[in-house]
């Protein structure tokens, strides 16, 4: 490692500590508001946006609910969240490959919707960069597509890692893909043993609702943090 | 933009300068040896290793070849590659989301196959950072799975423009995900527009013959620069 490495490991480091402190502080704006925030991470074209717009439509009419989603480029995305009947904020990001505490600081204060209880987080496509920003997030959700292939928890370890929830997408592709799901959900409880591990199509709805239970559950636990504080 | 952000980009610009020397002196060095290298970009799961493993079972009689291939974790690949009997030179790279000029400097000085023709790096799964690190190769080839949703292109621009190539992949499976195939081509050609296009599917076959014939002319463009130094 040479003089210009050494330093970028150091900047980075003290970069990564900054994000520290402001997703600290986002989580406990989410908390004292009763609001679950889910950061959803996955590689481009998993299917996080098709899963937050079925989501929402069945949803939001339960509990109040926003998007904030990121990307390099356009705000495609945004629209089409909106189409669900909920406030979704576009993040572009340029050149930077996640979302960091800041980018969230500021993108809640740009909500309207009062009393939120849902705020889903739709981070930029990639298994790298975002693994390593802690958004202030009550939950860490990670998609891996039928279509991606089995290897990729054993591939891109860290994200995998990271997660609360893995969501294994597009089942209903499985078998015109020749998908291994027990090699897969073998990969995954391997290197993730601490999440929980659900299987479910957004096109079909199949598996959707347990992937809604366990999302009321978790915000059963919010609320009454939020009554016994 | 604070001191610490404002610093690591004069880091980041520093090392990318560096980059760019070392990424010279890689594609003098292909030129001198008569090799075709060529850096495959695109999201995990897209098919770079599948495409490879069928391209190098194909043409490895045909021109020597060999491949370099980037994972943060594990040498899957280069094992599955290894089965096609070219030589796999596996580069692990931590928590670092691309190949680097560096790397594979290093990379070819493993390699004991002499009298390459064809050198395939297949760079780390990911659709930003690898874009913005120049390898000395002579092409660069981005895939877009049909399964990963026509809007990549638009989401992750810098890739996409940075093409000399671009291949459309899985399009066995273009009638199961009800691929806007219009739409994507579209969207390439607004990114890309110095970019060809090819759509292929590693599985079937189809496609492949135009894809071995692009590489066909481009070895023999580096063949009588060859002859001509």
């Amino acid at each position: 490692m040479d003089e210009a490495e050494r330093h970028l490991v150091v900047v980075n480091q003290r970069l990564l500590g900054k994000n520290e402190q402001l997703a600290a502080a986002n989580r406990e704006h989410f908390r004292r508001h009763g609001m679950l925030a889910i950061n959803v991470l996955s590689s481009p074209g998993s299917g996080k946006t098709a899963l937050l717009e079925r989501t929402l439509a069945d949803l939001a009419a339960r509990w109040p609910a926003a998007v904030i989603v990121g990307d390099l480029a356009t705000d495609n995305d945004a629209r089409r969240l909106r189409r669900s009947g909920v406030e979704a904020v576009q993040v572009t990001t340029g050149n930077v490959c996640h979302l960091d505490a800041a980018m969230i600081d500021q993108a809640v204060q740009r909500l309207s919707t009062k009393s939120l209880r849902l705020l889903f987080i739709e981070n930029v496509g990639n298994l790298v960069c975002p693994a390593s920003y802690n958004l202030g997030e009550a939950l860490r959700v990670v998609l891996l597509a039928v279509t991606e292939g089995e290897d990729k928890p054993l591939k891109y370890p860290k994200v995998f890692k990271s997660a609360d929830l893995v969501l294994v997408t597009k089942i209903d592709l499985a078998d015109a893909v020749g998908f291994d799901r027990i090699t897969a959900l073998s990969n995954i409880q391997t290197i993730s043993p601490q999440a929980k591990i659900l299987e479910l199509s957004a096109r079909t709805g199949q598996g959707l609702p347990a992937w809604y239970d366990f999302l009321e559950q978790r915000l059963a636990g919010v609320t009454a943090h939020v009554r016994g504080a």
